[in-house]
């Protein structure tokens, strides 16, 4: 949390922050100033002081609005510093830091943070040091004090997460509706009008339908059909057209819009009816997704949830990358990683012992076991965002269903007897008892 | 165009690029890649040689799908270079990034790029160079190689902006007819249940009809509303009742969704009418556009267009960023920027003298003339996304009007006795006039 940061500076030893960048998609700065339509700025944080935020002129009242300390460029005469600098752009920004830095009286050990094109800041970094020579700056590699503050949320970053998180389950059950309102031809799915329906137009649908909620996919919308799906971080094939009795992996990671924070969900569907080997797959990895849920509570090492899941997955007779590094069959993924204003962020759930994470209250983190078959056109995948909340309880923060079947109009005339309608009502009563379970 | 990077290498004596990060919101990844769900590659371009894409093993479909020469990272161990860095996740990553150079075959000056975490690609860049030590590494400050590339586009770059042109177009259009479904209570916009509208619903209303042409708002949407648009960058107040007679300053700036090519178009609207003093900024803003347009042509240098818009609102007798640096009245801004996989990106259209950009045919870039009063609540801005045609004539890459007056359900009942009909119908005529004179 954000009062943790003033003592993870001083156990690194750190005077002071520079984050930099523009105020949205740029979550070390949005962290301070909240999605803001800034093109660049620059954020300033000494240890035990609170931040101060150097924007352009044009920006003043966007910068205004993050509520911050706000120092106005314009009352650093950048058109004397662009001369100063003979024209040299690098210069010239690396004298505006320096004065910056220097205004706001930092010294000593200062890191830098901010999602930046590397080209520039590379050349603006080595230049800076000539004009800050009161000034060290350092990178702090994969795990910046920002991040690690972030690593557990406030009550009120918690109350974003849910709400985003809301937004995800209502896009969910908005595009399983519109799947359910097609019928199948010749092993297709049609609309009304007798139209094929394609990966690309559900995708439509879902950016549509995220817009609708003031979310955006600003990383992407994975729906993945057969043998897609068994490849993790394959987005689908938008020409494709969508069939019944297809496992199709529904991975959606959406942010508030802006860049704001993120939820991540990912359900697993067959559309109409479930062939036998999906089911089974989707049924060990509904086992895989209660037992780890069940297995985690507040002060666990986090490094410890991926053996265990490998665990079980090898147990089901299930190839694992503990077992075999280079796998692209079974389990072949981490359990989950943690989020927030990141997709991906900390607490880390790598299972190596170099991972010291642990998951503490206030930790955002996915559950997300699956299983690939990439040879046999069929990957499950089941994903929920959960929180470690202060009593120690995991938590999910959103709810719905994870049903395998989604049924469709027509779905027993034309599908091929495989017992969908067994496998439908089936996985409809698992997914009631989950839904509790997942509570 | 990317036939000139290698000429733009051997001109600034580099041997290779680097660039990282994902591919998506990454436009120095992204120009050869395209938007993939790439969480993270590295793409090395030696001089003279085609580019090679080094992904992870999970994103091997999605990184095949970029057509490019790829290389998969389950090659090369990555679980023993854990080991060799002794669990050190930043010397892990360098021992990486200093193999991949190492098979690339990469010696010598290698240009660093790509949208990154600046934390940790400071103390990689800091650790590489222990393991890269036939490599040097450098940032390329304001003007990399593959943005100067980028500075020109190919006819496909030209199609795929013209594309995004019309999507914009169109949510103008969609915007506009919304709006004028509206009438007027007691000097607020309503709708037909009385309900009053405010600037964020109708920004919802833009993201909404934004997704459902395929295109995001990644960076933000400006409606602005009275003062809030005599501040060029305030991007409104979402809970402002939108009222008549007001000019709001809607700037659209949407890319492909992922992050794509962008498009930039600014309209000033009057709903119901145009107050007399509105008018007045709008004509002068409007002919400061056309005597603008008219003056670029292929091969004029990038710098002389700034000063030539400062004498024309200086002749208006407008303040102007020339003459008063630090002023916020008037003309605050430079007439336009390059667009590209950036917003803001190269040919620059500074008016300083070390600027040295020509607009070369292929260039694309925005005229934007604007004209600011906060203290009189009071901005106008028009703005077209252009590009410089082989034959060296300007064209804008999408059509709309320019009109300042939106009609509105009941006008002529409700709206003050300024003469709204008169301004209304006198807006469309120059409307009209411009929409040819814009072709």
């Amino acid at each position: 949390m954000k009062m943790d940061l003033d003592r993870l500076m001083q156990e690194r030893g750190l005077d002071a922050l520079w984050i930099t960048g523009p105020a949205n998609h740029n979550p070390a700065l949005v962290y301070f100033t909240g999605v803001a339509n800034i093109t660049r700025a620059d954020l300033i944080k000494r240890r035990g002081e609170p931040p101060i935020l150097y924007h352009f002129p044009m920006e003043r009242e966007e910068a205004a609005r993050t509520g911050l300390t706000c120092r106005n460029l314009a009352d650093f005469r950048l058109d004397e510093i662009r001369k100063e600098a003979g024209g040299d752009p690098v210069k010239a920004d690396a004298i505006r830091v320096a004065r910056i830095l220097k205004e706001s009286g930092v010294r000593g050990r200062v890191a830098v943070g901010g999602n930046v094109e590397l080209s520039s800041a590379y050349a603006l970094l080595t230049e800076l040091p000539k004009h800050a020579r009161e000034v060290e700056f350092t990178g702090e590699g994969n795990d910046p004090v920002v991040l690690r503050a972030r690593s557990t949320k406030s009550s009120e970053e918690i109350d974003r997460i849910r709400s985003i998180g809301s937004v995800s389950a209502a896009v969910l059950g908005d595009t399983a509706g519109f799947l359910a309102s097609h019928a199948v031809r010749e092993d297709r799915l049609v609309d009304r009008s007798g139209l094929r329906l394609t990966i690309g137009s559900v995708k439509a649908f879902i950016r549509r339908s995220l817009a609708e909620h003031g979310a955006e996919a600003s990383e992407g919308v994975i729906f993945a059909q057969g043998r897609d799906g068994a490849i993790p971080h394959s987005t689908g094939t938008d020409s494709e057209p969508v069939r019944p009795g297809r496992p199709i992996v529904f991975d959606l990671f959406p942010c508030e819009a802006g860049g704001g924070y993120f939820y991540d969900i990912t359900r697993t569907w067959c559309l109409g009816y479930a062939p036998d080997d999906v089911l089974q797959l989707y049924q060990q990895v509904r086992t895989a997704y209660a037992e780890t849920e069940k297995k985690i509570r507040g002060g666990i090492p986090a490094c410890e949830i991926q053996p265990f899941v490998c665990g079980l997955f090898e147990s089901m007779g299930h190839p694992t990358i503990r077992r075999e590094p280079q796998t692209e069959r079974g389990y072949v993924h981490t359990i989950g990683h943690g989020l927030g204003l990141n997709v991906h962020e900390s607490p880390s759930l790598l299972g190596s012992d170099t991972n010291h994470d642990v998951l503490q209250p206030g930790a955002v983190f996915t559950i997300e076991p699956g299983l690939y078959y990439p040879d046999r056109s069929m990957g499950v995948r089941l994903e929920n965002t959960v929180w470690i909340r202060p009593d120690g309880a995991v938590e999910a923060l959103a709810e719905y269903p994870m049903d395998l079947v989604i049924p469709l109009r027509g779905t027993r005339k034309s599908a091929p007897k495989r017992k969908p309608s067994r496998a439908s009502s089936k996985q409809t009563a698992v997914g009631k008892r989950g839904r509790k379970k997942a509570r």
